[in-house]
């Protein structure tokens, strides 16, 4: 084969997290040890950015903003959660994919990375299809992110470490608090965090257990229907013993009727779900109507994806890792996978990366294993505490000016456009 | 006069901050160094515990364990909202302050110290005035505490750096996320913050603005009533210009009728004030509901006064010294005053520690200056920065087991009762 030399172009897509950048500076880092790549590119909030012609010139960053990147929460290149979807809009589907390979070519782009989760995923793959099918030459690899670690075939992945350290540490504190505001009135505290289907991040919650009766209490699944019987006499026979209780709740729990248990149905995101909110809320309420114990409640919403200031060290090289692998895959010739993480010791913890083609994993959603939970549903057991733990070992390091975090900004110096307006 | 020899007793009450505990280690490492000093004591869960004779010794806690205190959060020796109320029940107060008496004389006790806002520093009040009437020798002297930032008289007060600078953190961290998910749709996030009647805390999110445009872009403070229509036409035109907005919202905001904008008065807490919730949810629904802009909510709630993990260098040094200047001040024959901070210099920040008698602290809240805040009351502006900004100043070293933090723990060996059961 030939060696393809081009321009590349990196972006990212969906839900930030604390450590999508690590991924960023991972190719800009890789790819600028290979000849064969000449312009390194980022896209603007992900797929839409490069429908509209916006590209930065990711070489006219200084290396130490690039290096800062890895510590640096959210999507610094932008983000979005626009979907090209051939199924219910076939036509528009057609026309922007047009666009894409106008935008590619004007651009001399045959590298294209996206970090992303199930749904990039799917867009790489049909980028990576469309390539083959329009004989345009280009190595298509989807960089694995999200909070939720609900993508099939990588062991977890970057992001989901932070978020873990992040929710754990932050019910760690909340039990010390709530623990020394308790008499014998009993308190109970409802903390709701981030995952809409999966359960993994209101599971990794469990890490902040150490002895007998540390918080968390109970953790709500989303894989769990909700029996608010069986919930309320846990909560009831945990502050009977301990006098407080703290409760995890992820915000995709499920009414027994399979109907989530705070949808608000009049409101639906870009695509289409309907947006969640008030989980703890409502679960606070029904704790302190039912059992007239005294119930706050937490939501910590955007906090917990962005947390860069108490990140983890382990998830961040990870995140970094995968982005240089989708690199050098590409500049061996491949296309159409997505970089994974493999992890090939469980104790030291060992991990490496591999790839899985796109097709194995675009809106695949994995759930945690049914035998990962205790019988009652409300705690996941060791099995998924053997899993979760290596994954949030280590702090990144973080420069504070001012007492405050000091994260990278970008130049975003943009490419000149070539084309006429996206119509 | 003849030194008084005697066991010292110290306890904590009211909600708990990241450093209250930072305060008790002061108190013990400072006692250590008095002679006059023999029993070091500490009260369970405040004057509650007290009352229950439920003491412990914290001569028998390991030298590591009590220093470890300073980076440990919320209230090691559990606290209280109890209160003795000689307004409402003076029958049950004077039967309480009776009760009190006879533990200090059944443990020798003659030195004082309580650590707590605005009600605690009222209950220490009381029992220097009654140790006076009752001619019981008794060193009384208050410790400040409160991430509120509302006692008078003290520059400001232990706990609230640390929630400053958590909070300030959180609020840089959730803009990188929404402004990285921002297309021309807009985006807004509400994140709201404790505070019912003073705005310290949410006006203290200011410092996370470092460059024109920065988060947050509304600060909706208790001291400025609630104007809808203002409120929505300054989102509109940052949204307009930024493409996202970030909003703070202290707990307490008032309508302009001088109601709690979120109020929930079928439940009241312990002191017969009305629960507050959802003051970020409500203003999520307006904003979506007035201006289609898609927005999201945070309520960090109890997460954010006991974020050791991320507390202020500063504030815990400072903590520990009101800790160690309220046993010198006892030791030195003082009672009947609260330690205070003076800021003796502004730039390089001074701080050194004074006294303040306790009756002109009980029961006054000190609110935002209003020429601290803009004209339009949306932001506290540079009078207010130049307070707040040296109080959050370095990180607090927390060592770390598996990835998360570790705390002190406790013996909590009880010392044996003499009394019997509180009638």
């Amino acid at each position: 084969m030939a060696e393809l030399i081009g321009n590349l172009l990196v972006a990212q897509s969906g839900g930030p997290t604390a450590v999508i950048n690590a991924s960023v500076a991972g190719v800009v880092q890789e790819a600028k040890k290979h000849a064969c790549i000449k312009g390194i590119y980022g896209g603007m909030n992900g797929i839409l950015g490069i429908l509209n012609e916006q590209l930065m010139d990711l070489r006219a960053e200084k290396d130490e903003v690039i290096e800062a990147l890895k510590h640096t929460p959210a999507a610094a290149l932008g983000t979005c959660r626009y979907k090209i979807d051939f199924k219910k809009k076939p036509e528009k589907a057609a026309k922007d994919m047009d666009r894409l390979f106008q935008v590619f070519e004007a651009h001399d782009i045959h590298f294209f990375f996206y970090a992303g989760g199930n749904d990039s995923q799917d867009t790489a793959d049909k980028i990576h299809g469309e390539a083959i099918k329009r004989g345009y030459e280009m190595r298509v690899i989807g960089v694995p992110k999200t909070i939720d670690n609900d993508l099939p075939h990588t062991d977890h992945c970057p992001g989901f470490g932070s978020v873990a350290k992040y929710n754990a540490t932050t019910v760690m504190e909340i039990a010390t608090d709530v623990s020394s505001m308790a008499t014998d009135d009993g308190a109970c505290c409802v903390v709701e965090v981030m995952g809409r289907g999966a359960g993994w991040i209101a599971a990794s919650t469990v890490l902040a257990q150490r002895a007998p009766g540390d918080a968390p209490h109970i953790i709500l699944l989303p894989e769990i229907p909700f029996n608010e019987a069986a919930f309320l006499a846990k909560v009831k026979s945990v502050v009977a013993k301990l006098r407080y209780c703290v409760v995890v709740v992820g915000e995709g729990l499920k009414k027994e009727d399979g109907t989530e248990f705070s949808a608000d149905t009049t409101r639906l995101d870009a695509f289409g779900h309907p947006v969640l909110s008030g989980a703890a809320e409502r679960l606070a309420e029904i704790v302190y109507g039912k059992l007239n114990t005294k119930t706050r409640s937490v939501k910590l919403g955007y906090a917990q994806r962005c947390a860069a200031h108490y990140a983890s060290a382990t998830d961040a090289a990870e995140a970094a890792a995968c982005g240089e692998a989708a690199v050098r895959a590409a500049t061996e010739g491949k296309s159409g996978y997505m970089v994974k993480i493999v992890r090939t010791q469980q104790s030291p913890y060992k991990w490496k990366t591999d790839l899985q083609p796109l097709k194995d994993i675009a809106n695949v959603e994995h759930f945690i294993p049914r035998d990962w939970i205790s019988a009652d549903g409300f705690m996941p057991n060791e099995k998924f505490v053997d899993y979760a733990r290596p994954l949030i070992e280590g702090e990144t390091k973080v420069p504070t000016e001012g007492g405050l975090p000091k994260f990278a900004v970008l130049e975003k110096k943009q490419l000149p456009k070539t084309l006429g307006k996206r119509s």
